[in-house]
């Protein structure tokens, strides 16, 4: 052991600290791309041992990576140069009381959401961000990472959910920001600048997060279309006729429902026949007054009507209506076990979809022909997960991937999107945003960057280039 | 004319430089309390030419002031120093097209807010910020005061709304970040950080916002209540059953209704009872098939039957709710009539009004007995208006004004709140700030000022005290 492992581990006590070799997966990343050897993993179990652990890093000059359920899909967790001391805030795990007038409650960093989500339970309150790694990914994380997730076009993206947060910056002092209002104008923004700051301003230890009112009522419909200028017509018809309850707003393909019914036991189709264009449409709401039904039957009728649906299930049941989300759900499952995969996380004005598609294909078909393109993603904000497996037959792709990546992620830049949307920078892109952002947007970035984390020793290489 | 005068008249062009003896109202803030001779007032008419007039006032050495409607309370609009240049955003004030699939309109800075809502007109869609300044607040302004309002428990303020953004740096270059979609995870959140920024961090130019479809239903309802336990109760019962739809939750008190009979004609309480408290409450959706009316009466049926409500109008006609909405919104004008005034824009947890109300009751009754004390706001975020008069018979607060602004703040933050809601800091806040927010967090804002404007030329001594 090395002074600083002596000292965390004197700091942290019994079962606080683990040296590399007792690590078990917390030293490489979800997709196991990322992630050279930590130093340790420091479990702190408060706010203070936080603070003592960065100031420790600090002074003997060691970088600190935070992490939370390490399911991010950006690298931005694990260690970018051997040596690296990784902070796990899985000890920190507290759920507070809900607070119904206010409609927030405070968590700690560490809690995991779909626990956040169970400790509402009877509450009559509900925390809506919903993601496919519920059950692993941890607040903190959730925060860093700025996730958004399949309500975001409704109930908005973490930077939205959250307003308070305390924090440990990169000279181990605490700040204090745990308010629990939305309207605080006293001065900047601190708590969204640490949405989607991936760690590397500083460490959350701690939030207070908006809830929103349990609905009282769902209703789901599993719809075929046939082709993504359907999809947008149909989502604007359905954001006008029915805004306040669009919960759910979720579209996937024929190319994926393929690869689910292949690899993914159990999930048929539950429409009559096929089509390009599947969209999952989800409305909630928490009067017992809403016809809410009459309403999604409504929105249906006039998509057939309109010719933008060529038919569709509604959820009879409870079971019905997880097997519609399942449908969607498995779609990253469907395309993993199918073999290489290659996934770009982008996303466009919801009107540019179609154009986007059409746009995108001819850089596949261009680069790689014969390559199977999978898209699918959240029509409600334009997200799309624009994923591919190699052409029938093959198991790879060759030398296209980072080509495949610029133009992609440059064809929605110009389209006034993003090339990443949801899931953040972290180390797998950092690269692309040299490339794709301007200079004043990096410069802007790295200055901020400097200023708060003056060592560079706060998660370094992730969001802005670090030295090494 | 001195170089720089010179510089920037040729820049600008005719109309586009005006000296200080041209300028105006354009020196002074709307309270009259701000306001330095500027070196004069730079009208650009294009983000080129802003970006010309702060690179020149960077060779120069002289500060700059953005400007908007110049109805902002906090004193951030007007030169803090002697010899500033004003740069008034009033010649940007294109507005674009509205984008109904992306939900969401790009628009220069200096278009102003009620304009925005003319020109949104037929579309089927709204932009939802609302405040009593909307006839003359211009975007910029809204974007740099991070303005909040009436709908904002719903909507959200503009850092919620601001989806994309353009601001000229310190340094004369130009940031591009105007794209159209809600997902963009690329790096910090700066589209958000210089929601609020007052004009310190670079000038914002143009914006992308969202928009929300339009309501096709409106129903709205004045009601009496015996105290502010029932107004926090009747809220949080009112956000469960009708939490979709709840547009405005706003309330005064009989002190201020007494000011408004008193000074405003033609405003009368279209209610049988007076009570200690008043609450406007307005329902919107945007389905033709949702039984509106019946859930606000169910609503208040119940709110009476548990004793929160004593009285009830409900507006019949479209007459009718604007008149409930300027008994609120007359509110400040009423009170202003009546003489010397103390303003402090706070907020709490929305649980907490009562207990803030009594205490604050308390502070304000040591310092000076028989101060009359007017509290009015938004109900659904927890923003009061504490706002004071001298005692019936005085007209003024002798010395207790400082004491009172830094006890009722304090009191604010203590209960989880903030001292500066939704007015923003400005000028006028700034020695607040430094007395109630932590050493870490005033340092951490300093430290983001200095990297994006190192050499503090960007309205310097608004919200980071300046070096002068």
């Amino acid at each position: 052991m090395n002074d600083l492992q002596m000292r965390l581990s004197d700091t942290l006590g019994r079962g606080g600290w683990l040296d590399a070799g007792e690590a078990g997966g917390r030293t490489r990343d979800w997709l196991d791309r990322f992630g050279e050897m930590p130093l340790g993993i420091a479990r702190p179990a408060s706010t203070e041992e936080v603070a003592a652990i960065v100031a420790a890093c600090a002074e003997a000059g060691v970088p600190v990576v935070p992490q939370g359920g390490n399911t991010g899909l950006c690298g931005a967790a694990v260690a970018g140069q051997a040596g690296a001391v990784i902070l796990t805030l899985e000890r920190m795990t507290k759920v507070g009381a809900a607070d119904a007038d206010a409609g927030c409650i405070e968590v700690e960093a560490g809690a995991v959401l779909s626990d956040l989500h169970s400790a509402l339970g009877a509450t009559g309150l509900i925390f809506p961000l919903h993601l496919g790694a519920e059950g692993s990914a941890r607040i903190g994380g959730l925060i860093g990472t700025n996730a958004g997730g399949s309500h975001a076009a409704r109930y908005g993206m973490m930077q939205d959910l959250v307003i308070g947060l305390e924090a440990v910056l990169a000279d181990g002092s605490v700040w204090s920001g745990l308010r629990a209002v939305q309207k605080d104008n006293a001065g900047y923004q601190l708590r969204k600048l640490f949405c989607g700051a991936e760690g590397t301003l500083g460490i959350v230890t701690k939030a207070v997060l908006r809830l929103h009112p349990a609905p009282a009522r769902t209703e789901a419909a599993l719809l075929a279309l046939p082709n993504a200028a359907s999809l947008i017509a149909f989502g604007t018809a359905l954001r006008r006729e029915a805004g306040e309850f669009v919960t759910g707003l979720e579209f996937f393909c024929e190319t994926g429902m393929e690869l689910v019914r292949r690899h993914v036991s159990g999930l048929d189709l539950p429409l009559e026949s096929r089509a390009p264009f599947y969209l999952l449409v989800e409305l909630t709401c928490g009067s017992e007054k809403v016809p809410l039904s009459e309403i999604l039957e409504a929105a249906l009728e006039g998509g057939m009507e309109a010719g933008h649906v060529t038919d569709g299930a509604l959820a009879m049941s409870e079971a019905q209506r997880a097997h519609f989300w399942r449908l969607r759900e498995e779609q990253p499952e469907g395309q993993r076990l199918e073999g290489k995969q290659l996934k770009h996380d982008i996303s466009v004005p919801p009107g540019r979809l179609a154009a986007f598609l059409e746009e995108a294909e001819g850089i596949c078909e261009a680069a790689l022909p014969g390559v199977r393109i999978n898209p699918f993603g959240h029509l409600g904000d334009g997200n799309v997960h624009y994923n591919l497996s190699p052409p029938e037959g093959s198991n790879d792709f060759g030398d296209t991937a980072q080509r495949l990546g610029e133009e992609i992620g440059a064809l929605a830049e110009r389209m006034g999107g993003s090339f990443a949307a949801e899931h953040g920078l972290g180390r797998s892109k950092i690269a692309l945003a040299d490339r794709l952002r301007s200079e004043t947007e990096r410069r802007a970035m790295a200055r901020i960057k400097a200023a708060l984390d003056p060592e560079g020793l706060m998660n370094p290489g992730v969001i802005v280039p670090g030295d090494g």
